[in-house]
């Protein structure tokens, strides 16, 4: 059986250029004991993966050039030499960036019995609405009290945060760009401001009247004029989760951080860095809270879907224009 | 009885001008009831002191301006309408930048019977001193396998920082600049670096060559480079203890910010400002463990000493120039 996937041919400086991606084909070998085989049926692209084609490692490997590249998928097993997995089976796993995944079965989870469509176990029940939950609950503690605010608030991870926090009952503030982006947030109860041609002083009036009473919890996931803005409007005690700082992950040059980083030293204030892979033991707890939200449609979760494994390097790059809203996944 | 104090005529606006104190007399009115009378023997002049001067509330009020200056002192009970005072008692207060300070009894505290000189509570075993135990437990959570670094390691608070540190048995770097700062970290087993004539990378070179196997606390006093070669050698799950930012305080611009601050993500680091007021009601703790360690000459607690209530002024400009090692006081 032949597998098509994509590879890297090179670590890219800045905005990865398309034709750094390769689709190949490869026949696949009998499977061995122990192993699924798997037709995926959808594919995760996520910001995250821009660190693993540095050819450093930080908190994950680098990908290897030359070779198939990994990601979050869905997909159906079709074969499997291992006693826990059947053929029509529906899974999720990390052999994504590619049509067929044949793996050990120790890195294939079935799908939970929740009544979703599938491709939410890779967006708001999955990876992005884990590290939503994850980030407000375990790192940045909030209480219903809480007057939150969250960057990239549209996103995969912060369109679900927004909604978490407003159904513990806080005051929500989401930061977007365009248009329609700006009118789902509000359409969610969370005030919408726009961080578009504004410098980082003007981005922060909009935060102090869109949350008079300032910020206790801030979800960072841009870094930038974002976080500038942020701090200077924190309450004392504010905590400061950060997922990511996706505008500067294509910088080619290092950009230089807030200028008001002491306002930590004056409002006593706590900013934690966190990946979701070390909080995972608690994805059960997650699922139990989130899941039946998901199923009884109380939380909007947006997707923008791609078609065709050739269009995964195209949904990919389109993270980076801000083109998604919601979680980014291609449907093959 | 006369009293003389400094006021502050102007905030300032960067390094305060020596004009903009002002020595003043007053006669003071006579002791009311639950008042006591204190000849100041030793007057406090700290870093945090500048914040006050800018006319912004942050932490704390900002001093006003024509009124009497305010600061850590200790003196002698010299009369008393209270009953817990009485005629020679030693005591520290919050009345300094003055000779004779006369206040309500409840912002009075007696020296605690431990056998160190007086001024001591005005510095090993006062607010700096708490601001060091403090940040490097209950904010840094320091273990004794933590390789930790400290910035202004010979100051007032990273002195004590660097030696309870040690003391846990942990690998210590301290960053310093002149040359008998660097001899005297090398006296405590600390492994002392120099920032003089170094750029964030050739700092941070420094550092990683002086603790190779990383950061897992650090506890920052300065800001600026020091923060960003900080940040570029963190261990995973590294915490840091945000003090103070001693090189932004005269800023008149805003200065950028580390370029690095998503290694926060990378490490899944901690970043907690603090204020060693919230922590107070740990006082006795931090006591029973540093009072005997100081008592039995186990630390080493260096003071510059300025004289005469004229030089307080000159003794607290004199920090932003690195002048002091250890505590900063003035003697009466």
């Amino acid at each position: 059986m032949q597998m098509r996937f994509f590879t890297l041919t090179d670590y890219p400086v800045g905005l990865p250029d398309r034709t750094l991606f390769t689709l190949e084909t490869q026949t696949l070998p009998e499977l061995d004991e122990g192993e699924v085989r798997i037709r995926n049926r959808w594919l995760s692209v996520d910001p995250y993966m821009r660190g693993r084609m540095s050819g450093q490692r930080t908190y994950v490997a680098p990908f290897e050039l030359g070779k198939p590249m990994e990601g979050g998928a869905v997909g159906e097993v079709i074969a499997s030499k291992d006693a826990h997995f059947k053929e029509g089976d529906l899974v999720s796993h990390m052999g994504g960036w590619r049509d067929i995944a044949q793996l050990p079965a120790s890195g294939v989870q079935k799908l939970p019995n929740i009544d979703v469509p599938e491709q939410a176990f890779l967006g708001v029940l999955g990876m992005p609405g884990m590290t939503a939950w994850a980030g407000l609950n375990l790192i940045a503690e909030c209480q219903s009290s809480d007057k939150v605010l969250v960057s990239a608030a549209s996103g995969a991870v912060g369109s679900l945060v927004v909604q978490l926090a407003k159904a513990k009952g806080c005051h929500v503030v989401g930061i977007a760009g365009a248009e329609h982006k700006l009118e789902w947030l509000a359409s969610r109860g969370v005030e919408a401001v726009s961080y578009r041609n504004k410098n980082a002083e003007e981005l922060e009036r909009a935060i102090a009247q869109a949350s008079p009473e300032g910020v206790d919890v801030y979800f960072e996931n841009v870094g930038g004029i974002c976080l500038e803005a942020a701090l200077g409007q924190l309450n004392e005690h504010a905590r400061i989760a950060v997922c990511g700082m996706i505008g500067s992950y294509n910088d080619t040059a290092p950009a230089p951080g807030p200028s008001n980083l002491s306002q930590l030293v004056v409002r006593k204030a706590r900013m934690q860095g966190f990946i979701v892979a070390d909080h995972w033991h608690r994805y059960a707890d997650f699922l139990d809270e989130v899941g039946p939200q998901v199923a009884a449609g109380q939380i909007d979760y947006q997707e923008t879907v791609e078609e065709t494994l050739e269009r995964t390097p195209d949904a990919f790059l389109a993270l980076f224009e801000g083109a998604n809203t919601g979680k980014m996944i291609v449907k093959l």
